[in-house]
């Protein structure tokens, strides 16, 4: 009786001790930077001991996905939609979706620890391959559900490849924010978004 | 008197030497990857000292841009077109330099010295700058020359925006190739030229 009283209280203190972590590396990384970011310094912002982190983190990286996981996720309380908008407009869809991620990679909290990970994940492959499974594809998989709803419905050509299709809509945007190639702004991905799909339309 | 012709001797022996370091530093990098490069091991292959090197250049990265600069501008001799082809096709056109790429970019001699040098910027805004001003901007420059004849020739509507034109044709194979999303082939670059191009025809 006691063990099952203590086990939930336990697993209750885990969780707060893990979103204090993760919540210590985005708000450092977001500070100081990547490069200065230590599982020391973590531990101390978070009020945990350096142990209970290498317990469950290889790496500083990998804290950085966990931690970015849990803002993409809503922290697994459910409260992100799991399937784009489908108001039947695909361009208005897609362009709500698209002004929130501008919006997104232009706070520096979101955008420098998702930077950090970027970088990270270029020389790591094990990183990279986690982040593929566990936010990369899921992502893709929701963009790829909603575009082969629009085909469907005839506002997509029959024989558009679903993954050019993504990769024409979303690419750029995520080229000119890795690269800094250039502002990020609503105007910049409704373009983007306009001669994708005008490219991409059922021929008479 | 034998001052100036010893002076054109010095500036030949210093390019035999530059291209040496180039050349060794390239095949270095393709060989055993960029995280195991350093200047001690370009100067043993290349047969110079370490002190020419680093009077030349501040890093590593700073020799493997150099590096691509010299295979890209086929080592300044002139023998690098400065315009892309222009048969009055642009979909054709395209197509020929887009293949050329993905040949270069499944070629590992090329490709990993490329990559470790994109990496390499991310992490370094004066090695990046340095990337966009010699080898990035010019290029883009030629790109944009193309397309903007097209753009007068009517290929191209006259509302498109030459820059953001250039990043759908051109941004999916490097986003393809640097985050190794899947196989760089013709046949992914003809279709998403395609797509962009049907994107910006003009409408009738």
């Amino acid at each position: 009786m006691n063990a099952q009283r203590r086990a939930p209280r336990a697993a209750r203190r885990n969780e707060a001790a893990r979103r204090a972590i993760l919540t210590a590396a985005l708000a450092l990384t977001a500070q100081d930077g990547y490069a200065r970011l230590t599982i020391e310094r973590i531990a101390v912002k978070a009020g945990t001991g350096k142990q209970t982190i290498y317990r469950w983190w290889p790496s500083k990286g990998a804290v950085l996905l966990d931690a970015l996981l849990m803002i993409s996720e809503g922290d697994g309380d459910g409260t992100r939609p799991a399937e784009l908008p489908d108001t039947g407009d695909l361009e208005a869809d897609l362009k709500a979706v698209l002004h929130a991620t501008v919006s997104e990679l232009n706070t520096p909290e979101i955008s420098k620890p998702m930077r950090a990970l970027a970088l990270e994940m270029l020389g790591d492959d094990v990183l990279a391959a986690d982040y593929r499974q566990r936010l990369e594809r899921p992502v893709k998989e929701m963009k790829r559900r909603r575009l082969r709803r629009a085909q469907l419905a005839g506002h997509l050509a029959p024989e558009v490849d679903l993954d050019v299709a993504i990769e024409m809509i979303w690419g750029p945007l995520r080229n000119r924010w890795l690269h800094r190639e250039g502002p990020l702004t609503s105007s910049y991905v409704d373009t983007v978004l306009k001669t994708a799909l005008d490219g991409m339309r059922p021929r008479p």
